[in-house]
């Protein structure tokens, strides 16, 4: 059955939601399991970032009349993706939180970067603002984390007893 | 226990290893359920730059004593870093595919930045080498598929039924 451009920007934003959700459960696991100070205030700092973005991505479901029990059930959904793995596994070194951690920031920024456009296609400005504005805030996030690659390295390293 | 660094670094390559092996299957199967002939194209020339990454990294495990049936075992546990349902997903949409693409080139670009590291600190100029030429394929890959995020918009509304 043939959908409407408005059913599909709502499948658009549920989805953005539910990153976001899991950026969220994602970080706040990175943030008990670094202890590098500056991998850490780079985690805290995204995840301060990804709480407001769940709430304007929130706010766009809410102006197409989706009602915040529907969004929870599809944060509930996270697994959409397929990369729901990605977030639900524990890394076991700095370096594979990193790793995981720079592939799921360019997972939101694809993401957004679609959402942006089928909300041109909808005429939909309020959400092609935010989108624009939580890219900026994604590629940041990602231009972040691959600062702390050789410190992701030097720390699994230790992890492993390897002398440096 | 403690590790040593040789023992690390063989670790890195048999996760670049298990990525590429991965890599292959996620684009064959891209190639099935792709009808754009320019998407299409990335994905071809990306698929044969795939399989000689695998040979190279292949080469290099040799390299270090580790025996062809081993790397089978290793593209076998290709779920290491937690990515595993990515691969193995079969996106629904163009849209998702690109997204999905995307995000595992980026996992590939933080695996390969890693390991360039870490043969560096143990003085394996051979991986060095081919770690900066694959990250270069690696790159150039993830910037084409941002060229279709258009075009990935466009099949994947278009498969909904949604008039242009």
């Amino acid at each position: 059955m043939a959908s409407t451009l408005e059913e599909e920007l709502v499948k658009y934003l549920t989805d953005a939601y539910a990153l976001e959700s899991q950026a969220i459960t994602q970080l706040e696991a990175a943030q008990k399991v670094i202890d590098d100070p500056d991998i850490q205030q780079t985690v805290n700092g995204h995840l301060m970032e990804s709480q407001a973005h769940e709430q304007l991505v929130g706010e766009r479901l809410e102006a197409h009349g989706e009602s915040p029990s529907k969004l929870k059930a599809a944060a509930g959904k996270a697994g959409a993706l397929g990369l729901g793995a990605a977030a639900s596994a524990s890394p076991d070194t700095p370096g594979k939180l990193i790793v995981t951690a720079y592939a799921f920031e360019h997972l939101e920024i694809a993401s957004y970067e679609l959402l942006r456009r089928v909300a041109e296609r909808a005429g939909d400005t309020g959400t092609v603002e935010i989108a624009e504005r939580i890219l900026k805030q994604e590629r940041d996030a990602a231009e972040k984390l691959s600062w702390h690659f050789d410190a992701a390295v030097d720390r699994s390293l230790e992890a492993q007893g390897v002398a440096g």
